[in-house]
């Protein structure tokens, strides 16, 4: 049967599917899994009592706006709120700049259809992003990746990359997925610079920011573009395109993140995005609207940071106690992920089944690599387990790790 | 600021917008304009207060799950509800023939994304819906059209087209988006037959099915392939890809609508959806599962049948009334929209402003025709307006057509 449609019909294929990672994760969803293998937050900080009230409110007041067509570029008040926190940042821009996105998922498609051309060049960090690499592998990319090490990408080889002809940057400086690092104020300003130098364009994707344990928040690369500039009007229109989620401070099942970018790439977004799906769902931007507003927001925030905190800590723990020598970690200041690096002679795709027969998962490290690498690498998720199946998963996984030495 | 980010990068356009149609909308949507433009629901039938008991259902029941991240195929129970819905309209599918899309528009572009490769040839109606339009212009495709009457398409020009090399046939058999007329049974059958011998998939879209005001309910043409072959297997696995939403039965703002198809087409398109957007707002579906699953469903689809057949008759009657000779109208048995055609004299992309200026507004029958023509045509949607606002409506439209004659 799949032979017949696929022959006969010449169905398109484009290198779409991660296949194995879904089948992976599958795998990982039996329900006596410990699994560090999702990207997902802790349920247990939903705000349920709040997204009622928001519900019963916008279905009360103004249910016959909300659940009807809108605009392709997204609720007005919720651009315009979005473009006021932004202001906090320190970045000027109007809602002219905003554009609302079924999830960051679609804006990273978005910015492939209208940025790569089949054999285009983007360079993106080695580890990076895994729904970017599959959101842009349908546009025919071709990837130039760049190293990181614990101050995020490795700056002093960007001009080397950059002098091969490059498309746009992506990069996801605070607490990147998969590594947990965050790219040093002097690295960004290097990128900013080198960046505007070449002429080439910078995707920052930033759903973590707001996620810090500790330390003091980096000014967003956007800023620092920004600050760089001239300005005469408060429009944003400098070289960088930012990128944000409401998935990870209220919840994913709304499908709502947004794009701040030059007014004119919003435009070229705004009409992709038409084809795409019209729009992003009018009743969540709503309700997204009636949360996001409310003084509580700060109050949920700091409630997620201080869950998140007590999980990576006992993560962290968990892995010095149990972890043999030669097993290295990151020590993420915020976010949802740390990486684990083990020795050379492990593949950490080999040892997967092993783990899940022992009832612990992750995912390997080789798909976060563009163009390979990565085998004895893995990330593991600390957000959606709470402290005591933390601790149990991770001795689960150094003993299957030991084994294997 | 315009051409900086054009020309410095190059940004992609593969005409992507149908910009005109946009920004003619936004001249519609003054509040003084009687606006028979759109193509909304009507609000008034909108169920808030099931909204709302459902929305407290879904988070006092299962907030955690609802606000999470889903699989990409859908919410397993909604699939399989679709599936046993269908079972109604005479075909037997599984949940695995069913994937949740982010609106029809993203089933539009999904397809187009698996199927079209730039220069491939797609045969349409002429016309036919604008939005399937700007999905597929973005893959580079190729129109081949199709006339249609007062039975839909033209079923005697098929063979011709089919020997010019068609990748799919794309048909509105219910209530058409823009002309409002059905695609006859003995029609159905040969488009079913004939794209059967030229090895040529049907998509099939239909958002309207289950608005009919009056006549038999046609049996939809995956049926009518269904039954054609032999099955040894209750999932279906035929020649046609069937699409429909909830948009116009419960609510459009919860960008909620499913695509029937084999289930090695569905694995395409959810690997193609996982790069676009992950997958469609969990809370969304949970949402619409609860509504669709209620028998209160059956009694809300009659109201919407109802208030929109009086609001049809109101702008038959008053097309009859008021307009002068040599104008003509199809006569819809459900849906939302009927379709005028003027004298061959008049240009309704002219007269526009004039109405307008006149407060009232239409669609220009041009856009709907991907190889042109239709410059004397205009689509009138009856669904959003009161039955008092219609008869004034076409008062004023037939007064400007008038004085253009």
């Amino acid at each position: 049967m799949h032979t017949l449609w696929d022959e006969r019909y010449a169905l398109r294929t484009d290198n779409m599917g991660s296949s194995a990672i879904r089948e992976l994760l599958k795998l990982t969803s039996q329900s006596d899994v410990i699994s560090f293998a999702g990207g997902m937050p802790a349920p247990e900080v939903f705000p349920i009592e709040e997204f009622k009230e928001a519900c019963d409110v916008v279905l009360s007041e103004m249910g016959d706006r909300a659940l009807q067509y809108g605009t392709t570029e997204g609720y007005q008040p919720l651009r315009e709120l979005i473009a006021s926190n932004a202001a906090k940042y320190g970045i000027q821009i109007s809602a002219d700049n905003v554009l609302i996105t079924s999830g960051s998922q679609q804006a990273l498609d978005l910015l492939g259809r209208i940025f790569i051309n089949r054999g285009d060049r983007v360079l993106v960090e080695s580890p990076t992003y895994l729904g970017a690499i599959q959101a842009w592998n349908a546009y025919g990319v071709k990837y130039v990746t760049i190293p990181s090490d614990k101050d995020g990408m490795v700056t002093d080889m960007l001009e080397s990359r950059l002098r091969t002809g490059i498309k746009f940057i992506y990069v996801l400086p605070n607490f990147q997925n998969p590594t947990g690092v965050t790219l040093s104020r002097e690295r960004r300003k290097t990128l900013v610079e080198m960046a505007d130098a070449y002429g080439v364009p910078i995707v920052e994707d930033d759903p973590y920011g707001q996620l810090r344990f500790e330390g003091e928040h980096q000014t967003p690369v956007v800023v620092i573009d920004d600050e760089m500039r001239a300005k005469e009007v408060p429009i944003y229109s400098g070289n960088v395109i930012y990128t944000s989620t409401f998935s990870k401070i209220l919840a994913p099942g709304l499908r709502l993140a947004w794009v701040v970018a030059p007014p004119e790439v919003i435009t070229k977004l705004v009409q992709a995005k038409q084809g795409c799906d019209l729009h992003t769902s009018t009743f969540n931007q709503y309700i997204a609207y009636e949360l996001a507003k409310s003084p509580w927001m700060k109050t949920h925030i700091q409630l997620i940071r201080k869950v998140y905190t007590e999980r990576r800590n006992t993560m962290i723990h968990a892995l010095e106690v149990n972890m043999p020598e030669n097993v290295h970690w990151t020590h993420p200041k915020g976010g949802l992920f740390l990486w684990v690096t083990l020795p050379k002679s492990l593949d950490t795709s080999r040892i997967f089944n092993e783990a899940v027969a022992e009832k612990v998962a992750f995912v390997p490290g080789v798909p976060f690599h563009p163009l390979g690498g990565g085998e004895n690498t893995m990330r593991l998720n600390f957000s959606n387990s709470k402290p005591e199946m933390i601790d149990e998963g991770i001795k689960r996984l150094a003993n299957v790790i030991k084994k294997n030495l």
